[in-house]
């Protein structure tokens, strides 16, 4: 699981820093979440292949977080683009999108499917053989979701010196892998546990941004393996948090605590402060396992 | 006046070039021509005063043109701005940027005023003391518009040895800036020529992209001393510029002689060409005057 940020700032684009978006890689698949302005330069910047992106999800409808969108859908068709792409976003974004294509009467020769989402309850919006994806109902300003990606436990892994040893021919690799046991010849049944390694575990994300602080997430969230959690503010702005219904790193903190994750990412970070390690200092003092996002940077998971 | 580009290559934004987006500077007054995506970035980094920008002229709908609108618009709300702003687009423009502020649920505090425009005939669409501004009917793909600034001619400048030596009180200098004669108490009239010398010249600059070699805009943009127009291809490309609706330098070029203009700047630049000095040369074998848009850069005119 690779997931590089394209931008992880609050409010508007400045000369340095972008707004939300990133690009999570699972099992070959590349899924873009918020598409703030300059979306589409961040990704040549990070070299990331347009065409490897076919599913974008929009947490809500703040210009910071989605701005970029129509300019990401008209470069694709620009570029000659044929594969299909997919939406995820609030109720909205589809006249956004639409109204601007129509209006410069250029359409895309791709398909383009948008899945508005409505529901104020968790809810499964994605899910292939590898991957699923489901909403995390936040509390903001307009209606917004977080998503929590979650890799499928895979295959079990062959003991290639168990079933060699036992003879086993390679057209029952696939059921072992499956997990089944196998009869030998003469009538003896191979536990499954003796011919194959547990799995790689399989890895989860969550991504919370924009959301005040807010306990209601976390039977969605727990025990993820990485959770980004917005972190607008220090403690010091914690009036201003709950006024704008943002989160301290303080909160993010606690929620990442609370929900058992293995390691808290933080971003969304206004630019009145000078440095964003103020925000790793401040969740420190609460979960030990914080990493600091900023644009341009990727973290293997 | 001085001109800034903030963006000049065509179609997508890339890695170190931006779509079209230029600032105008006329008598202290400062006009955003087009907005395509990452203006506001482009106006920090021009260092442009966002308090200053009243006034934005949008050419027409495709996306290298205006998808920047919406974020300026917004970051000017965030940044707390109480000054009007009027836009000046084609119909559609303000559907498309409310849409999107109603669904944020985020309005501007400060008055947004929108000027559709749906003529093909070249209008007045702005005018005070200083200048005015029309519009110079293009022809592309979607209704577009160039726009042509004049600058009005400003009062007659004093002679103030003149005045002085025919002991004129300074109650009368205004109505001699105002280009009167003066009688004198002996009843000596004095020509106004005589106290007086011809004001500052007032300057023009015509705006037109996008747009196909079209000569019906030779009466408007007639002996203006700046014509950007834009070239997007080389003659070599003449093909895709019939078939697309857009220029080469050639063309740009024999509209800039025929117009008599004083000066020809360049853009809009396909981003297949290595080096944008091609467009120079080619234009130059037409036409003696050209200079070359860049990111960046600005004109004292």
């Amino acid at each position: 699981m690779k997931l590089t940020i394209l931008g992880c700032y609050a409010a508007t684009p400045r000369t340095f820093t972008n707004p939300t978006s990133q690009v999570l890689e699972i099992k070959n698949r590349l899924f873009l979440i918020d598409c703030g302005e300059g979306t589409q330069v961040q990704l040549r910047k990070n070299k990331i292949k347009f065409s490897k992106i076919n599913h974008i999800f929009i947490s809500h409808l703040h210009g910071d977080h989605f701005f970029g969108l129509v300019g990401v859908v008209s470069t694709f068709a620009l570029l000659g683009r044929t594969t299909d792409l997919h939406i995820y976003g609030p109720k909205g974004i589809k006249e956004i999108i639409t109204l601007q294509l129509r209006l410069s009467n250029s359409w895309t020769n791709y398909g383009l499917f948008f899945h508005e989402l409505e529901s104020i309850a968790s809810e499964t919006i994605y899910e292939d053989d590898k991957v699923l994806v489901k909403t995390i109902p936040l509390k903001h300003r307009v209606y917004t979701n977080g998503f929590l990606f979650q890799e499928k436990v895979g295959e079990r892994k062959l003991d290639l010196d168990a079933v060699q040893n036992y003879g086993i021919e390679t057209c029952y690799y696939q059921i072992i892998k499956n997990g089944k046991d196998i009869t030998l010849d003469d009538g003896t049944v191979i536990d499954n546990y003796k011919l194959t390694f547990d799995p790689i575990p399989a890895k989860s994300y969550a991504f919370c941004s924009d959301t005040v602080y807010e306990e209601s997430i976390l039977p969605i969230i727990k025990n993820v393996d990485v959770l980004y959690h917005e972190s607008t503010f220090l403690k010091s702005e914690e009036a201003l948090a709950k006024k704008t219904l943002h989160s301290t790193a303080t909160e993010a903190a606690t929620i990442a605590s609370k929900a058992c994750v293995k390691q808290l990412l933080l971003g969304h970070y206004s630019t009145r402060y000078e440095s964003i390690e103020r925000f790793r200092e401040e969740a420190e003092t609460i979960f030990e396992n914080v990493l600091l996002a900023d644009d341009g940077k990727s973290f293997d998971f």
